[in-house]
This record gives structure tokens, sequence and C-alpha cells, in this order.
């Protein structure tokens, strides 16, 4: 048997056919359109399924269910999707409008907690009970597992950990607050501060990594950090020190086996992650009498989306059955 | 059927029995010896068991399990007592050795997470699925059930939610860190900020309330904010917004249908519940968008140690059983 996965996100719509081993043997996209309706939206994806199944050869009996991931927020029971951002999904059942095109069971879930069920059914580190992903991007977004559940929160509203303050009265955050995580450990944050230092260490080799790309990005810092600039060492120790504060944070209120750090950051290099792992084991409550928390880099790489959306039907035993 | 909560705490060990409806029908205590071997914590406990069956004139075939609350982290599986301050366990067995003296199941879970399962169980919200209790007393200690699951964390070590930082660099805390809620919300950190309003402002009602009571404590800042002085509002105010943050903080991140608050500051009055509310409603991600937060005093009042205890094999199912 196979399972789909679905990816929705802002610019494109990722789909996939996953083994039972969460292998992508084929898999395909349609841009996202912001501005269609929601039974369109459902078109365009069954349309994406039938591309998948025609161009592998994929009968539709041998789909055991397929999983979505949407940026938004989901019913965790009937996977009705209260809201979505970037596509035109409210208060919406998807699974009834698309019974009309396929017959297998759906799940839908948030793109961030697909994540994490991701790993803990297909990744490397699979099998994990309670385990955290972090992804800095954008955003900082947090999918949660407990003792192999997910903390998907009332109807499906929770897991916004990027919008827990760790500075108070700090930096002015997108969701009305100040000083929230994701105002300073986000890509966003750090090419804000990045350019905050370019002006004040207008010497720095920051300025000069930022030319030659064109734009000040989150690798910035990185690349002058590993160039052996003063500036951007200390821009990235006190980077490492945002993360950390909130990957502690979590660290303390849940105690996960493992933290992934996902999101375009996590590819930093080797070195980033062994930073946030000593922060961790440093500042995590009652040191050595408590269990340690691994923090690693998110292990499924590119076709995370796909295989987390796949997997979240693995999880929940099956998915909701329409016809 | 009965149910024996046992609530371990620093000064006395209480015991109770509780009925199918979270009645209390006896109750009674023990002093903690801090100095005593685990094993002859272990006799007082169960000689504590044996006044409640003899007073009240219970057998103990009507006994349905034990549940015991401890300061401390615990297997939450086979219930190994990993660590407890004020009293000594130590990766201890206490559901083998109790087992010498009774033979009814035994379940153990850190305090506050009790107090979180007696409300879901026993409360005047009984049946709720998702719900956190946050205690403001000595510290802040925080007890998370998720989809009707307690979040205890991998070992039982999570739960730490006093230990999550609103403020990075700010006031010390007794974990290592800087900044931690428990350092701003705490029935300690108010007493602290209290003191420093009197020395900032002798002529307020601060000082007067403070030589009327003999010393500073939790109550002196609402009794002289109930008196409409001036400097006691501010200070109210600010303690309002550091208790707030971590309440939106937890909002946020688990979404939880019921925020209960309990300790010695939950006394201080219904103003300061509809305070925290407000906070909590006006700053939530998604504002209306996302599920209504509600903020409650805590229901289960004077014996919540015991009937969360007993409630603990309750949720659970049973408990371990050794005989």
């Amino acid at each position: 048997m196979y399972y789909i996965g679905i990816d929705v996100g802002g610019t494109a719509i990722k789909g996939g056919i996953v083994d039972e081993n969460g292998v992508v043997i084929i898999k395909d996209s349609v841009t996202t359109d912001a501005g269609q309706s929601s039974d369109d939206n459902v078109r365009d994806i069954a349309a994406l399924v039938k591309k998948l199944l025609t161009a592998s050869g994929t009968d539709e009996n041998q789909i055991a269910a397929l999983g979505m991931g949407v940026p938004g927020t989901v019913d965790p029971d009937d996977y009705r999707i209260f809201y979505t951002c970037n596509i035109l999904f409210r208060d919406y059942d998807f699974v009834k409008e698309f019974g009309k095109y396929y017959s297998f069971p759906v799940c839908i879930g948030n793109d961030a907690d697909c994540a994490v069920i991701g790993e803990a059914v297909f990744g490397k580190m699979k099998g994990v009970k309670n385990a955290v992903i972090v992804t800095l991007g954008t955003g900082v977004g947090t999918g949660t597992l407990v003792n192999g559940t997910l903390v998907s929160g009332f109807r499906g509203a929770g897991g916004e950990g990027g919008h827990t303050v760790i500075r108070m009265g700090g930096e002015k955050c997108g969701c009305g607050r100040r000083g929230c995580w994701e105002a300073y450990a986000s890509a966003t944050a750090l090419i804000r501060d990045t350019k905050r230092a370019i002006e004040k260490h207008p010497e720095s080799l920051l300025r000069k990594f930022a030319e030659k790309e064109g734009k000040v990005s989150g690798r910035t810092a990185f690349d002058a950090y590993e160039a052996g600039d003063a500036a951007a060492k200390r821009l990235i120790s006190r980077y490492v020190r945002y993360v950390g504060e909130g990957l502690v944070n979590i660290g303390n209120y849940i105690r996960p086996e493992i933290i992934f750090i996902g999101g375009g950051i996590s590819n930093a290099g080797d070195f980033f992650i062994r930073k946030l792992q000593s922060y961790v084991t440093r500042y995590s409550y009652g040191g050595r009498r408590n269990p340690y928390i691994k923090v690693m880099k998110a292990t499924l790489g590119n076709d995370a989306g796909i295989i987390g959306a796949a997997a979240l039907p693995v999880l929940k035993g099956a998915g909701r059955k329409i016809r």
C-alpha cells in the first residue's frame, strides 16, 4: 500500500506518493492560487493526485490514505479546516468535497504538526514518542508530539510556539505582541539584525557577503561567521542565544527526547546545531538530574512536507472516509 | 469504591479517602521528615493510610486504588520516583515497597500534574480534555492535559512551565537562568517587588499594610490595591502583565480550553482572575479567529492536593499492582 502526501504552501501545492517506508516514489506540484475558491482548490488537488497516480501507474485501490498539511488550523478529529493563510479554506469541509473525486480516507493537519509526525514515523529517529520540531524560516513554527500523540490544541489551534514571548517589551511581532520568539529567532529576524550590524559595522565582511549576494539573506551572517568576521561572530552568538532560549523553554515545559531543527536556517551547518545543543544542555532545568534533550537537524530533507503529510494517516491509524 | 489520595509536601504528607464523586470523606496528615530514609517514608505513608481506613471504618477491599502526588519527577508508566525535593525518594520503587503493606493498585505523579487531573476528573469543569493549571505560590508550577492525556514529558521530567524565560537577561532564577516566568509571577517575586516598591514609595499604603501584618506577604500588594493606593495599583498592574505573558505563552503553544489558576495568589480575588482573563483574551494568537481560552480560579479548594492525587488512578484507568 501507498500513501499520498499533499503539502499546501503559499506558492505551490506539492504532492507525492510515498511507500510504507517513507520513500517518495513520485512527486509533482501545482501553483497555489490565493484568489480562487475553496472548491477550485480541491479540484486542483484532485487533478494533482490524478497526475501522480497516472504517471506512476498506481491504482487508486493501492492508496491506503491521503494526508495533507496546511498552513493553518484544522479540527484534529473530523479534519474540518478552520482557517489557512495564502490559500482560501475557511471553516471548510475539505474531506467531503474531495470525496467527490476519490474514495480513500483523508487526514488533514497543520504543516508544522505534519513535520514532526514525518520525523516520528519515517525519519532517522522513527519511533520517537516525545519530540518537537522547530522550523526556523520566515517565521518560527513548532510541532509537538507527546506520548506519541500530537499536541494540536483545542480545536487544532495550538502549536504556535513561535508566538511565546522571550523578551517582554522587546521587538514588535506580527501577532501584535512584543518580544515573541519569532521576532528574534526567525530568518526574518536574523536578516533584520544582520542589516543593523552592517549599519553599525560597515567595515565588516557582513556587508561584503551581502553585496556579493545582492541582498541580505539568512545566510549572510553565517557566511561572514565562517570567514572569521568579528561582527558576524557576535551576531551569530546572539542569534544562538535567541534560538536557544526558546528551545530551553520548550524543553523545560514539554521535555521532549528530541528537538528537531528544520526550516531554511537549519542548513547553516553542523556547528550551528552543535551550539544549540550546548545551550540546551547547559540551561535546561534540573541539569544532569533530568533526561538529556537531543537537538538535531530535521532528517527528512527537501521532501519533508510531502513525507510529513503522508505520515499523518499512518500516525492517526487511518483518515476520515466519505464514501 | 473509594480512592485514597496522598499529597506529599515539604512540611506535611496529607492523606484522604475520596469517594467516586471526589468528596473527601476523611483526611489526616503526618509531618514530613526530610532526614529519614525512603523506606521509612513509605512506612509513615502506610501508617497514615491505616489511620484513614480505621477511622472511617473502610475496608481495604473497598479501595479501588491509591494515587500520590509528589514534588518531583516520576516515571509516567511504572511510577518509579526519579527525584523529589524536601523528602527523600531518589530513583526509588515506591510501589514495590508499598506493596509490603497494601495490595491495592498505586499511581504516582507530579503534584502539579495531579492538580490539573483533579480539576479534569472531579472539579467544576470535569470532563475538560485540554487544560492547564498554573499554581502561583512560592514558585510557579504547571500541569498540562492535552487530549485528555497528561503531558508529563520524557521520563516524567516535563511540566516546568515556571522555568520558561519571559524576559531574557532579567531577574535571576533559582534554576540558573535569568528572566524565568517564576522569577516574575511567583508569590516570592511579588513579595520582592512589593519590598522594592515600599523602598521607592515609603509614603504608600503598601508599607502600612506590611507593618500591620508584621511582614511583606503576597497579600500586601493586593490589600493596598483594594484600599486604592497608587503605588500598589502600578505594582498589581505590572504583576498582571507578568502572569499574563506566561499565560498567553502557554495559550499560544498548547491552546487549552481552560487555564486554572491555583496556589496562594489565586485567592487574591475575582478582580485578579478577571484581569488575567482580559490579558489572555486580548493578546492570544489569532484573536477571535482562534478558540477562546477561559481563565478561572482552580475549583477544588483546600483539599485540591488530596483530591488531585486520588484522581490520578481514575484518569490512568488503574495503577500499578504488586501483589
